[in-house]
């Protein structure tokens, strides 16, 4: 599939393609030794390795979008660049374009004060510290995010923090410095207006990871996705981010590009289930010929190309609409996306998987974690059912009568 | 969803739909007295008086890319209308957009001789007669074009044409003028050699209309879809189109634009059941509260926008692809949309039809008629598992050892 | 797939398939001929010749459970009698079996007085006169029965029936001699107090047939769908079926045999189409070999297997709890096989559909007539929407706290 | 649902039912703990201990058809009974019941000699000693099973074993003790007259755990799945299983019961993601009710309930069918199950996930793991294509012409 890119987007996806041929694909196995030996939490040497090449070529931070904190693409340039990076999960954080830590950056360099940029951003953009977003909590629904309870209470110069997250990706990094932290500070205002974001530096008195969760099996070390407990956590006043009761805003623009970064991932992904599927099934024989030639692996494949062919391209359009209309304009394109790409994934994944049998069960191919992977991706940033919701509102919207 | 057209394409497009806001809607009931009154097949005088409408306002033969037979639009360029066009089955000929007598000028205009394209193409071009393409053969699996069976043979200054066809669609209509007929004239040359296309001009004697076939319940008159004999049917050597067995050629040529014009009309018929469904589920109430509120509806809603932008984008890629590139590149874009477009919209229509209740499946609502159409298309112009087929066979293809 | 029968079943299904094989088969052609020649809504001498015949051997009103209107097969005993049955769409008349008349019979056995069995049920259960039910209303989503609008105003000795009703099945035959008709005595009582049944002879002053309405194009004579209006038509007060207010309760009775009877007809239709389909791709041959060796039809043929065998089980189970515990028991079953077997049914003639090409669109087949039928019962006595969620209801009851 | 047991069964069943609740549901937590705690590949006290109590109440070996080795239930009667075993994935070995130890019982007691069943067989039915099936390997497809390549070579009064296994199940457990071990004696015999069986004691020099494999990222502790090097592994002679040659025969023998049994514990465990399910979304609220309101989830949850019964009801039919008519004559039922079962409970498990937010993705909830065991499962013992294509051939094989 040969869609037109911008000059700089093909040279950066050319320089991206080159990159993994030289340092990514033949460094999959190091990279799972170097995981799988010694500490489970921790930096890895490979990754920190690849970073300085990487950082050298100036393929670094492209996912950020304002100047002067990245190269400024927009986000239907950045969308290919994203896939690439996509086809390794652990390849992104080599680029610096590792979720949540983009998602948190682009949060800093919007709404951050100068001294919180120079304090946590700028340290984030050299990829010297890790940080991660505090927001799902096991005790309600999160889907409803004005469910959240954890309490911020202004005192003095301080708040102080209560509560109880999970699914806070990137915890486990021994690196992670800073945690964006959504609560509420007046349960009393407008529904949406209760809740607010704020910065916690992660070694802050009453800050306890409390375990690491799993996700299918994986604990996806070294970066992990904790529960952790906040008790009497004192920040300074001057760590609220944007001003109190705007934490809905801020969730609003925040998760506008980190979902259309998880689609082209995802995206990524499904391309290169694809590409292991058909090269297993041109080399194993069964009933006498290639499993190649069965017609429902045939179908399979077909099926699996035409749906990676229109997510993406509905991930290309909801990206252009994006940079062209603004990210609420777009905000029924991205909830498609939303919806669209990781059952989309999931299902190409699916169809490798059971084309190599056995082994695509486990660690020696990239497809039952992919799909683990995948799976988190209907719920996290709300589930489908959330979106298809959305979509609706909208699509129903238009044929309101026209008003007085 | 909007996406950037051509300016010429907007302009075009605009007037079509100002076009049918005026003319297509509002005659939609007349359109229906006129067809189920008198006669079978006939002539419907509304078609002839919005032709001359449409004409006027050069919105005329848009479908065709060659000067100087038609305005030259690309595939691109086109695609937009040609849904405009789709969102009414009868609305087409009213533009002489209508298939099959637009893929049978297509092969006129680029295969045809001076004399031929005088005769037929002309005529043809100003709405003064119609077409129909005689290929699928009832005693033969016609999924496979070598299973053809018809004979061409040769006489003299004349070929003598043997044979049966079905669902050759338009010979209902009494301005049927011209038939391209595909039959063997070599049985035992090279399997893709064996086959060629012949003119035949429908009154030629030895033609035969058996039986007009249904589609589900409907006759689809007035066009019709008809099987028809061919018993020693003879005809000038000069009808022969391009040379004796060029027929694959032809048929490769013709099916390319054919595929995506029936696309587009597939798209908009979508577009216009989404829009039939959410007005139909606003206004009715069951269990105290309007349908619109039921989520599994919303769901049903939220789908298939989701499914009709993404079939809508696969579409314009291969549109541009076959502009950019040339049909032949773009066979894998071709084969794509002509799987995934009828059986997205066949859903859509289908969601439609179960939130109308009973009301959608009769003649109240162009659904069930609608569904009935797009049913057709999973086999027309070649079954999807045929088309599936093809794809896979160039997805695995890209894994082929590099030749020496 | 074999089951056991009691002794009684099995002789009655072995004489059934005996019947079908001297006297259904080989009249299909002559029954569409008959059917489509003359006069479009008539009685059909090869139906009346069979019923005789039918009669004669004791095959007749298997369906009815009570004596001494028939033979009292339980329902489990019936299922596999129905299934042969439903192998034909017109079969079930030629043995006193055909919907609506069978549902109307049983409620005339049920609730019926002396007199109006008498007048209805005697000439019904000797094929002597058809019946409708006349529930369904344009106007409103009937899905919700609550919605039903039309009204039964006490004057005197009679009452007084206006309302509009379509979908009546069997009013197109001449012979449609009585309809149950449903609609509100009193708007002001409880909610499912509010409406009644009362019998409507067909000849009745103010009972005027305004159209009859087709399904995928298909208007389905002899019998057909009606869109009746009622308008001051005058019953005497004896015609009230069971009393005032009392409609719901009839309908619920009438509802769990009649959904029993449709599905296992579907089964036996889908059935039918897989057998159509399996002969079909062993005889036609494209890309050099036959259909049958296609690894996506083999998988399709499969699938329609496993789908099949399921939902029979499902039926005979639900026939079991019917005669086990009665029909309010197993309202969970039948609201499962509702939105079960249809669905299934119209997936494998979509399938035998596919494998037959255009052939299977058209007159040739009994598959896309018998798809059109299937569709109807998604809607037809409650849209799936409505039996899931009544599914949903009963599930999610079962977790309710104990009760103090 | 309530299907008629025999009274043995209900029996069984009522004091499994109370097993479960009085040492099974509220051990659940304890499992967990032992397991995770200290060396990874070990002997579980709490199974232990309540392997003891199983056996003291007499629920024990009840898979064992054949007299004298266990009670001799029926498919039928076993089937209620291993469903309500496969609620909790670790429970079926409390009762001498679990995979692979019961299909390698059942190849003793029918095809092991007197010297065999002393030796292992005995053992076995005590819990004494653990077992693994040593026939997938990782060179080759072992969707077909005569792709098969490690060699049995005789010598003298041995037999010389080489090759490599994996996906061996059970072989992580300290005590595993035996193998049955699958491979080439005649490589120039009949293709199905190559391959034979033999025992393996485990200790034999030459067998080396390679590696425990992942599932997903579940070792599946303490069983786990192992890789299995065989390098010159002698055995005595006495050691093969039934003669040269016949390992396809066993294998056959084996699989139909392993496979209704793998069915029917995933039928179990479908159940129990249903009533998570739907006790999860009673409580959890978002967007102002409980999450049980809204409308795709009730949806979800009346579909799961469908599918679930359907497929029980397949599988209790496939018992029948065994028990009445033999393996052999149930191979298409048994084809049937092994595709439908797996693949319903997936769906359920996975709705059941998505109802349960981000929670259902990790180790608070026996949904992930139990996914991902299920979807081993349309894999082992042969991959859903492979089944769909005997039931296709089954079925065409109907309409194959009568021989003369």
């Amino acid at each position: 599939m040969n869609i037109a890119l911008s000059p700089r987007a093909a040279d950066y996806r050319n320089r991206l393609l080159a990159f993994f041929d030289r340092h990514i694909y033949p460094n999959e196995k190091l990279y799972a030794t170097q995981v799988n030996t010694g500490a489970r939490w921790k930096t890895i040497p490979l990754i920190e390795e690849l970073k300085g090449k990487a950082a050298a070529e100036g393929l670094w931070n492209l996912f950020m979008p304002e100047a002067p904190f990245g190269p400024g693409l927009t986000n239907l340039e950045y969308a290919p660049l994203c896939e690439v990076m996509g086809r390794v999960p652990w390849a992104p954080e080599v680029f610096n374009c590792n979720a949540p830590d983009t998602g948190n950056m682009e949060v800093l360099a919007r709404y951050g004060t100068k001294d919180q940029q120079e304090r946590w951003l700028w340290p984030l953009l050299r990829g010297e510290i890790r940080s991660c977003f505090a927001m799902t909590e096991p005790a309600v629904a999160s889907s409803d995010a004005t469910n959240i309870e954890s309490a911020i209470v202004r005192d003095g110069d301080e708040y102080v923090i209560n509560g109880r997250k999970w699914w806070s990706t990137g915890a486990g990094d021994p690196r992670c410095a800073i945690a964006i932290f959504m609560g509420k500070t007046d349960p009393t205002a407008a529904k949406h207006k209760q809740q607010s974001m704020i910065l916690v530096p992660f070694d802050t008195p009453g800050v306890k990871v409390e375990r690491m969760l799993n996700v299918f099996g994986y604990d996806e070390a070294p970066h992990g996705h904790a529960e952790v407990s906040y008790t009497n956590v004192r920040v300074p006043a001057g760590d609220m981010l944007l001003g109190e009761g705007r934490g809905f805003e801020i969730a609003q623009g925040r998760l506008g590009p980190g979902r259309i970064h998880h689609c082209m991932r995802s995206i990524g992904l499904a391309e290169r289930a694809l590409e292991f599927m058909c090269r297993r099934v041109r080399e194993r024989v069964a009933f006498g010929k290639p499993i190649a030639q069965q017609g429902t692996i045939r179908a399979d494949i077909a099926d699996s190309r035409m749906e990676i062919d229109q997510a993406r391209l509905l991930v290309m359009h909801a990206a252009r609409v994006m940079d062209e209309a603004g990210n609420k304009a777009a905000r029924a394109e991205i909830a498609m996306i939303k919806v669209v790409v990781p059952n989309m994934a999931l299902r190409v994944l699916d169809r490798a998987m059971q084309a190599h049998g056995a082994a695509g069960m486990c660690e020696d191919f990239p497809l039952a974690s992919g799909w683990a992977l995948l799976r988190t991706l209907r719920l996290a940033d709300g589930p489908d059912e959330v979106h298809q919701e959305a979509i609706a509102k909208l699509e129903l919207k238009k044929y309101d009568p026209p008003k007085a």
